[in-house]
């Protein structure tokens, strides 16, 4: 694995690859690695030639009184986890050197006013700008994207589509623990009693999922039977369970096309969010 | 030459291209083609395995009272005249189909205040974003824009740099008649005397070059002697005369550095523009 900072070097050597035909998985990351971004490089190791990460916690994205400074960094056990993963160039670009001239701003409409998107004004913009640079220093026929971020997939897909970047995204599933939670590196921060509760976020969700193979089309109906779920069976408090089409994200009145049930749940000491995207088939019979 | 319309067709049959080490030439224009843009083409033939001309009337950069929908078309004769010049793929992309989703704004914050910019609000908006996406179809390794408007040659070099595309940009100088005065296709609105007097504007940036050569080093000093050639020899009204560096646009104090020249003259019916680029080392003797 080879690990480069300068951009003009990164871009310059990736472009000659693939003169040469060299296909190019990329892997974005703000770096503190976990199975998440491992599995993202794993991915990423099927399917290309040249598998590159990048590592930066980009500014950006930040909002004044997010945590940016205290973001957690650990470079040398990032490049060994990269590296285990078979990551082929760890890119790691400096601050100074990525936002060295600003002129342009980049502003994202749509898909951003829900979800955890209401609550930070501006981060996806700052997410549409790094994503946007590292896209054309990179030059990836595929990046590869969580789905536990789900609004972060829609509005990478949308930026894709808009300004026509010849990248396909490819949507990676949730990685989970045996029981169903999906894996975050703040899920630490539950007490022994919440853990153990954790995992009805996912089982709700699969059975909005039952629900709706059997026919069940409204979204008030699934949302109620999450909300009870939770409500009953954790100590966690509903932050939001919200429907929406995937990947626009906007309202729906029934339960057709590709849809994302999305939820927040705050614990104790920590927030979880969890998701589940259902694509059903406008021909289906529907029995309500 | 071979014409296309259809966005993946044109960016897939582009990217293999590129894959198997071809060089892409490309050069943005809104069609109704004069010389200027056949120099473009015959500058990209020059340099390039492929040379791909759009011809695209980008109603994003057109204000609401502007010219959009009386802007001059012609497609048959650009058809003939790019194949003339050498251009392999004529791409006529459908405004439908380039702005089928909008879910990203970009906006230039910096080089837009001044010279035309300053009169044509959101004017560069559109040019950029039009820009980002023909870039991102295309996958040119150069890309040609004349001199003619350098301001626009600026912002288009911020946004390659502010968010990396890997696009060479090319500036190709403004092309004249034989007595100096820049093509462009408003000439034609110039009456006999007019045209007489015009090219008293280049005449007067040469000037400029001169003195500056001799040591003169204070803008205003240029500035008032190209107002008053310009008043003294022609009818025209001068709109403005401006010194800024180059391509960041500011105003500087000393002739230092690469700078630009430019001004604007309203004739009768026309308003003409044209400018020159001076790069004067630091380290040259200066005589004020």
């Amino acid at each position: 694995m080879q690990k480069m900072t300068n951009i003009s070097s990164v871009q310059e050597y990736l472009l000659s690859e693939k003169r040469q035909g060299k296909k190019i998985g990329f892997v974005p990351t703000m770096g503190f690695l976990h199975e998440g971004h491992l599995t993202l490089a794993e991915a990423a190791r099927k399917e290309n030639d040249i598998v590159v990460m990048s590592i930066f916690v980009n500014p950006l994205q930040f909002g004044p009184n997010e945590d940016f400074e205290s973001y957690p960094r650990n470079p040398e056990r990032d490049a060994a986890l990269a590296a285990s993963a078979g990551v082929d160039i760890l890119f790691f670009p400096e601050a100074d050197e990525m936002y060295s001239g600003s002129s342009i701003k980049m502003h994202v409409t749509e898909r951003t006013d829900v979800l955890c998107g209401s609550r930070r004004t501006g981060h996806f913009d700052g997410v549409v700008t790094v994503v946007s640079k590292l896209f054309n220093i990179i030059g990836p026929d595929n990046a590869y994207f969580g789905l536990k971020d789900a609004q972060q997939v829609a509005v990478i897909e949308g930026l894709v589509h808009d300004l026509n970047f010849p990248v396909n995204i490819v949507r990676v599933p949730t990685v989970r623990e045996e029981d169903g939670l999906a894996k975050s590196s703040r899920n630490v921060y539950l007490s022994e009693t919440e853990r153990a509760e954790a995992p009805v976020l996912y089982s709700s969700l699969k059975d909005a999922e039952s629900l709706i193979e059997e026919g069940k089309s409204i979204p008030q109906t699934i949302i109620s039977h999450i909300q009870n779920r939770i409500n009953s069976e954790t100590s966690g408090t509903v932050d939001y369970i919200e429907i929406y089409s995937f990947p626009e994200l906007e309202d729906i009145h029934s339960l057709q096309g590709e849809f994302i049930i999305a939820l927040a749940v705050k614990f104790q000491k920590a927030r979880l969010i969890d998701n589940i995207i259902i694509k059903k088939s406008q021909e289906e019979k529907q029995n309500v």
